[in-house]
């Protein structure tokens, strides 16, 4: 047990209206909106790795947080510190959570000890999950802080580090897979590279296609059949990743023959990154079929880097939500808050007060992206826009050759008048539902 | 026949100290490097639209040339237009020139009138070709200046559109093919999206799937055997187009089934605009086997649009040929200056000489990445540093499975020690060959 | 008269649950907020040049728009012009407009031409402000669009275009001080440098100082009591502005003795441009002193360039209104809409259907503002999180010297502990008052 | 001593053809240019930070070095650091270092404790730098790393936190008096926000330039008579920094009638985060009378963080060097390398190679660039587009007033055509003294 949580209460809805800081003001659980629960919908899940491994640190400065499991190097205190997350799960009546290898149990000197450490805390967490009810939405493996991992991973150019991450991801596959995971994450923070000079790209690619179709039979392998994701982004750390964005991954995984096999955990923060709104990937992996999850979170568009902040602006998540909606919503999916406190919020009520914000944010945003499917003027409007296409004519073209459909041009008489596009106006009518 | 470059002779290379702005200083044509003149290699071309199309306006401002061809709306100064053009190939001595149908004829006021503008163009610069010995690098269709093309051209909601579309493609590479094209080149600018509120992405994809497959039918039906090429850009003017970048395009002609018959003309503005560096791109083409062609230029990394300027950072181009070179050289490809004036550069010698700091500048860049390769220090160390997987059993490894990787790791002994990726020594190594 | 907003109404307020493109939900201009109506917080003005002069051209194509004032080289045309206008901030409500002088009138053969047709106008303009009430908030000079002014009017090498942009503002000036104009902005969006390498930035900056003194005095000489505002911009049309942003023009105001003579206005797009918040470049002209007016649009942070779009995020725009409500409101300035339409929509009715939207949100944006400032939560926070330098001592170190600041600390004694800075927590307090 | 770097030797100047990481082709440190010799004009001088005190971390992953010295909180290591670090100074023959407080000794418990660790280490360094005759560039306090600033120094809303900054700063400047240091900088990486919701930024202000004259006063008190300089970055560590650029620098030391006392380090990095070429910063504060010295490094464009890596470009480094040469070159600055090691460069010799090249690309750039200036061709150019200012008609003009410039225009007769800017001849004439 920890008291870290001392004297905060689990967060209830209490309306719109609810005072103070720790109360959900949109979120109610089991609010039904489209023929089911928030919660089903939203399906929520906590980030270890920010609330409870990140020390405060940022590349000018060091720890600003002082926690009780603090310093992070011993099974015993990596226990204290699981205490205090399915602490704060509980709290907040997230269903789900989120953790790399690394976040939750210390390093060890060899593979065997890191590894061992890892079960020794699957084993910890079994109860706890039993207890709270909370779930594992994916597991993950860090392949990117320690120093073995600073030249890439599957893409190293060395072969035994390449087997470390092999070694390392069945590991994590199989804790995934032993807490009842619904998905398996690999975000490939070091696959990419520093400079182009040193570096083979050809091989690097083949190696992490190699990589990730081994990962994929081995779920087969050991009957996990949750969802395989890959994360995308664009660079940092290194100065180019191949998972660049959800365009990029869908063609690298036509080229090794994974696209129906593997889908995409998508970051807003990574999105924006990649010069993409949030609502773009979204929408494009919907449209290619490998929409999988969402990492939420908000990127300031003004920093060129990771910032990894709570949501807050709602008509902004609206438009991610309303992308998921029209793609069904999420079957093994959630939305992880893959979000940090700022390094300045020091106070075990920032932590949780800033998850209560998110969640709401979420949950307004999601409710009005229903309420603008349901209201459906939306999706006449676009229907109407592209009316011509449904004539018979119009699909005779498109199945036919270049001849034929310029041959009604060559003839004469067509001198298209284009039509407004009404943007503003759909604008318009997006804030109405807000 | 124009006096607009009178006074003007032709570009001579006079050597490194060679004094007066026209004068080659590194570029002579028939220098022979890597066993080919460095006219072969490089391949230069003129681009008509940036050189005498444009009539230096920007968003806050309108023309700012004055030329005799002016206004662009008659056949008459058309072809004084043309005679311009051509006397500057003559003067620059480059082998090849690209075009739009809009930037060399009055737009008519239906498509016939368009379309018969065109070929009489093409009829008028048929003996200046024959005169002059300067070829057609390749022809491309204008979709993006006149309003009808507003909303997209083989994306339009409007099927009239796409006929439309598809007349003016199959006049364009007409065109090009009665001229001898090398290549046929589709810059998708309108191919893209607003506002999502307003578009059917994954319509408009198959639309713009269809019409490309349409495309290459079209040209193996005429007998065209230039290569098809598709140029990427992010965005601009298009708050996000569908041809983003290199890795974009390679999805999308997977999925159309098009990824060996369509290559792609890469530019270095546009690489920049995606977040990638120019020799990224053309490593990444290159390793997907779709390395075409180049559109070179430099763009302003301060500035968020396509400022299309002559190159003239020599190292930066250095990395750019390394990677053209490691392809093997151009085939149907080239570079064409897709570069323009700074709009207060009113005068003709300021044409001339800007193009003649960009050709001497690839020259530079050219000779630099020759020496690299050919000295082969660079591609020595790159090749050591993954040495390690020429060994049979790192190749057992990657042909094997995860179990198999990470069973030599989980036997214990395999902590592998990070070794220096070098690059503060490789870039060092790069000046040396500047 | 003209029959261009035919069908239109004039715009009114139906209260949130009010249906259709064209009822306010948010504004209505008599609703009182901290003592004032609506109308005279937000003084809206509508922008002749976006919505009556721009054809809506963008770099890579011409005209969409089609209007009956079309081609605008003509008197009667612009008079036509002028009618819509004004029906449109009838129509509106808006209770100012602003304009530039090449907005309104035909560019003549001569400076006396334009000169005497901007005044036509304004005798034309006299009758209409009258008959509706419309007032005007400012007249400028356009100084950058025609080719004169391609290296800068009051900055240019030459001394006859200072010469000109004197004549040209001098009577712009006279013409806003004719129609009541209650302040004169000047946007130097010539002001600045394509190139360092042929730029005398000395030279020019202090070009800029003399000629920003002579139009203050020029002002004070006929009897102008209006504000004389500034527009910061950093970069676009050239590579960089002298204006770049308000801490750029408060040194430059510092310089040249004019920092209490002449104030900013602080445009949203140009601040996100220049890397900062709106509400950054707003809280830190009141800071100096220096706030006078704003133009209201948006900037998509993902595009590099200036893209003037209408405001639809009520969050965002909340927080500039706070810092303007903080400033005590505004006196002379006011809200500009400095925003175009996307150029496909083509209708009259995407005209009004957006200025609707943008006064809807600013209202809604205004009001959420109020209710944080009277509520005083925000305030109270930021008034505790400093409380310790209320304190005699705390205001004594800062009045005395470092040895005595450090003595204390060097006495021993003194390790502060930090703080939580609490963001999260304020970031959910401001979405309560939304 | 230390063995870290066996087996190097002191780095010579091999000439151009020189083979080998470990010679100079272009610096060579007596060569004359400009009447005086290279070490004259670029004051080389290395950074502690980067080279000894960081351990190759990056937001994403820990240390990648490991070293003699680390960990680094104990007084033997701190000085077998020292050691390594002047053989280092002593190898590449560099006459200058600089370094923060918190670079050379170990954090104490109290502030009692760290003064006295620093100065223990000055005594250490005493002897090293009579010995090698390595001199100190500048001093500084690392205001930014430890967690009692995480919400800035001396615009901390904690008064405690300023005394803690006020007695940081006169112990080192002390300590850099004491070594005999020709400059002071104040870098103020936390003097900013995180968020405006809980900043007083008009108070925080106040207090930065409070402090900011205190440390004047100080160093006037104690016979420091180095400059004393800020070092302008636009933000990271936090959202917005105070010191954005050298314009808002300048309007803050005006306020507060600084601005000939203090003057700026300008960084290229800081320059490029701030959407600035580094010429221009330059430029601008050579004009302002404000330009101090140089931290030389490279920022990568593309990544929207200070990536610090060492210059390699020199083209790009020229035109800084002729900003510096028209400024009259350095007085008491110099070239500082706030530049890198890339994380994954492990080894001694990388650290020697990356400077290696770092300061011939300087000296390459700098002997352009006075080749450049002696030429003067670029300022002929220059003074030639200005020169009708130069008749006493436009002198007069500009001492005149509104009226009377815009008096000849009214006349008629002045309708000035404007003049080709030349840039890209003048972009190629550059390329010729490369
Ligand atoms: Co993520
Ligand atoms: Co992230
Ligand atoms: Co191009
Ligand atoms: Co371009
Ligand atoms: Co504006
Ligand atoms: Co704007
Ligand atoms: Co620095
Ligand atoms: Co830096």
């Amino acid at each position: 047990m920890t008291d870290f949580f001392a004297g905060i209460d689990p967060v209830r809805y209490g309306g719109p209206e609810a005072d103070g800081d720790l109360a959900f003001r949109h979120y109610d659980p089991e609010e039904v909106v489209l023929g089911k629960p928030l919660k089903d919908h939203l399906r929520f899940a906590a980030a270890y790795w920010h609330s409870f491994a990140w020390e405060g640190g940022d590349p000018f400065g060091g720890q600003t947080f002082l926690r009780p499991w603090h310093p992070q190097d011993d099974m015993g205190r990596a226990k204290i510190k699981a205490d205090a997350a399915f602490e704060m799960f509980r709290i907040l009546g997230v269903p789900f959570f989120c953790f790399h290898d690394a976040d939750v149990r210390p390093e060890g000197a060899t593979f065997a000890e890191s590894r061992d450490n890892l079960f020794e805390i699957v084993d910890y967490f079994g109860p706890k999950m039993e207890e709270t009810g909370v779930k594992l939405l994916w597991g993950t493996a860090n392949l990117f802080s320690h120093r073995r991992w600073m030249s890439g991973a599957a893409t190293n150019p060395d072969p035994d580090i390449f087997a470390y991450a092999a070694a390392t991801v069945k590991a994590c596959m199989e804790a995934t897979h032993r807490l009842g995971g619904q998905n398996y994450v690999l975000w490939g923070g070091r696959e990419g590279y520093e400079t182009l000079l040193n570096t083979d790209m050809g091989r690097e690619r083949r190696q992490a296609g190699r990589f990730l179709q081994m990962v994929c039979d081995h779920a087969d392998r050991i009957g996990f059949d949750g969802t395989i994701l890959i994360e995308p982004k664009p660079q940092e750390p290194t100065k180019h990743q191949y998972d660049y964005d959800v365009a990029t991954v869908y063609g690298f995984l036509k080229d090794f023959g994974l696209e129906t096999r593997v889908k995409v955990n998508i970051e807003q923060g990574h999105a924006i990154l990649a010069g993409h709104s949030f609502e773009h990937e979204l929408a494009l992996a919907r449209e290619l079929g490998i929409l999988g999850s969402i990492d939420m979170n908000r990127n300031d568009y003004q920093s060129g880097w990771d910032t990894d902040q709570f949501p807050n602006n709602v008509p902004e998540v609206t438009l991610a939500y309303y992308e998921i909606l029209r793609a069904g919503g999420f079957t093994t999916g959630g939305t992880n808050f893959d979000a940090k406190l700022r390094r300045q919020s020091l106070d075990p009520v920032d932590l949780i007060a800033a998850h209560v914000g998110g969640m709401d944010t979420c949950a307004a945003g999601l409710k009005a992206a229903a309420r603008m499917l349901e209201d459906g003027r939306l999706e006449a409007a676009r229907a109407e826009r592209y009316a011509g296409w449904e004539s018979a004519e119009a699909k005779a073209m498109l199945d036919g050759d270049l001849a034929g459909a310029a041959a009604r041009v060559e003839a004469g008489g067509v001198e298209p008048e284009p039509r407004s596009g009404r943007q503003e106006r759909l604008e318009n009518l997006v804030n109405r539902y807000l």
